[in-house]
């Protein structure tokens, strides 16, 4: 069971393209720093039609390909300039959103010295941002913030201080209120760092807080696995340690510590891919501790499997339209017959990337502790 | 008067080498990843001399040379082997503790994929860590944590969110116990990351409170610039931007927000290198917010500038014995002279790095709010 799951989730990972299917022939010439560049750096830019252009120094370099574009051999090659610059444009428009790329120079891989890094493929890679038309819920804007508070609890399966990042909501902590937490999961190759970086988990609570969407509630993020952390610790993947460390050392220490209500019906688990697997087998295998699960790109339930266990308040199953959106509409659909409170959401236009799961966790939220 | 002391500021940062001056003939094998390297990387490696080796993939690269080490070009050439594999090891064995970097690949600027990144010199930088002989008060141990939160203030100044870091000790919000507040700030180049990543300020926090060598108190670090973060701008540097977002916009937030002591003898203001030169003039220009101030490797404060106004209740002065120490023990002795309760500090055998800033916030922690 628990491999049926780990091939659905790799397998998602290899569906789908990033890239809009159509070029454009005409491109505009109205490109912009990205949003995610380091400060000062005016490359990479991106334009209105969501093209992304590079520009990197490195005047005695034979060759420079960035991984990112519709380039024949997986990226787009950039052109050495008298100036000692390399420059290119993507041979089309990319999807909007959040992109993790590297640069591939005379055949050693490096990060864009213009671009933020983000811990995802197992490496702090390059970051880049193709603004998306909805773009409005997950800006920066002047509302009440909530804050993310990097807690190091203790661990002795692991027999270490574990990290792990909680966002609380606006105004915790000034009285004596309690709130509902959801566990959140990232995906294979990122950690605990990728939810609040690049899905800004945090500016969308705090805007839908702000705009009465959702009854506010505490995000806890963690990393995911206590295994090996390169790709091949992937196929031996074992539950239990994670498990351990979740269930019995960081939900004990978030009731101890922070102002939680600590039932299963304030109580939920979400994750993407990976973590989507993971939220999988852990509320099967626990099924009183949480009462609201969600997978984002990271698989579905079936009713055979729920069966006899403590009954979820509510099954969330997401993904991007370029991965397989039929798979979570139809496993909704049959768990809203055989009885459960099922909703599928299926991102437009995105594939199995950020902005998908920026868009799942909008919609998952206001349905959480009702 | 201001310009005096962003002269001594930015002379400090070209003083003294980080190199040890004797370079020992025999290189011991006993090299092991830098405990800053990026998760399962192999290198960086340090060994227990203090020398440092590299390797770095590149297989048609034509050069790279690391900029830290002995070689006479201001670094460390590596040596490409028939396996694609740059590799080098320093000249010589390096100081001990934290230290920027980065590798010149073929005329351009890169990070080493091997190593964590860093906020310095405007960019995020490789980090390597020679371990310290006293690396233990900076260690990550078994001890109750305090947490570092993410906080977005409202500034109306400079028309944003601005982002900050604020510590709270363990224990913080469990009851109603309110603390005292260090304002700490990073130094020209670094941001509002750098005493908690590179400083590990929380960790020296957590462990000399579970030593009770210090009265738990918070420590608040933001951005300490609000024009344009390029060298030219310092120049140009005036504080009164930056001291508009602390005194009217940051401390009033903190102190709405958080459980803080909020009269002058419950709070310190302290800073490394530029931040130095920023607390000196804003203590100066504010007597009445602070009442504890501290200059690490940024300049020394005299009886004339201090005369008339509220009494401070310390004044740490600190440096590394690779900078200039004289300074600061000759200024505190003459502060003593005229009455204020001053104290010096020499981190031995550092320069201007992280390691003396470390150890430096270790002295100064247990002389604050007495």
């Amino acid at each position: 069971m628990k491999l049926k799951f780990l091939s659905i989730a790799l397998a998602i990972i290899f569906v789908g393209s990033i890239f809009q299917t159509q070029a454009q022939s005409v491109i505009k010439d109205d490109f912009k720093p990205s949003i995610l560049n380091q400060p000062g750096q005016e490359y990479p830019q991106v334009n209105s039609q969501g093209y992304a252009r590079f520009r990197v120094k490195a005047s005695q370099a034979d060759s420079i390909r960035v991984s990112l574009g519709l380039g024949g051999q997986g990226g787009t090659l950039l052109t050495k300039g008298a100036d000692g610059f390399f420059t290119g444009t993507t041979a089309g428009p990319m999807d909007e959103g959040f992109h993790y790329y590297h640069l591939t120079i005379d055949g050693g891989v490096f990060n864009d010295p213009g671009a933020l890094n983000y811990y995802g493929s197992v490496r702090w890679e390059s970051g880049i941002e193709i603004p998306a038309h909805d773009q409005d819920f997950y800006a920066l804007k002047d509302v009440p913030h909530g804050n993310v508070q990097q807690i190091l609890f203790p661990s002795k399966s692991t027999n270490t201080s574990r990290r792990a990042f909680v966002y609380t909501p606006p105004g915790y902590g000034k009285d004596s209120k309690r709130y509902p937490v959801l566990y959140l999961q990232h995906g294979w190759g990122e950690d605990e760092t990728a939810w609040s970086n690049q899905g800004r988990a945090n500016l969308i609570m705090d805007n839908m807080i702000a705009e009465g969407k959702v009854k506010p509630f505490i995000i806890v993020m963690t990393y995911g696995m206590t295994n090996e952390v390169r790709f091949g610790g992937m196929r031996d993947f074992k539950i239990e340690g994670f498990q351990t460390v979740l269930i019995d050392e960081l939900i004990p220490y978030l009731d101890a510590n922070f102002r939680t209500l600590t039932d299963r019906n304030n109580r939920a688990m979400a994750g993407l891919s990976m973590g989507g697997m993971e939220t999988h087998t852990i509320t099967l295998n626990k099924p009183d501790v949480f009462a609201y699960y969600a997978l984002l790109s990271g698989g579905t339930y079936n009713a055979e499997e729920l069966k006899g266990k403590s009954q979820p308040k509510l099954i969330f199953l997401s993904a991007g339209s370029k991965e397989r959106p039929d798979g979570v509409r139809n496993a909704a659909t049959a768990l809203k017959a055989a009885g459960y409170n099922a909703v599928s959401y299926v991102s437009e236009n995105t594939a199995h990337e950020f902005l998908t799961w920026r868009r799942s966790l909008c919609e998952l939220a206001p349905l959480l502790f009702k």
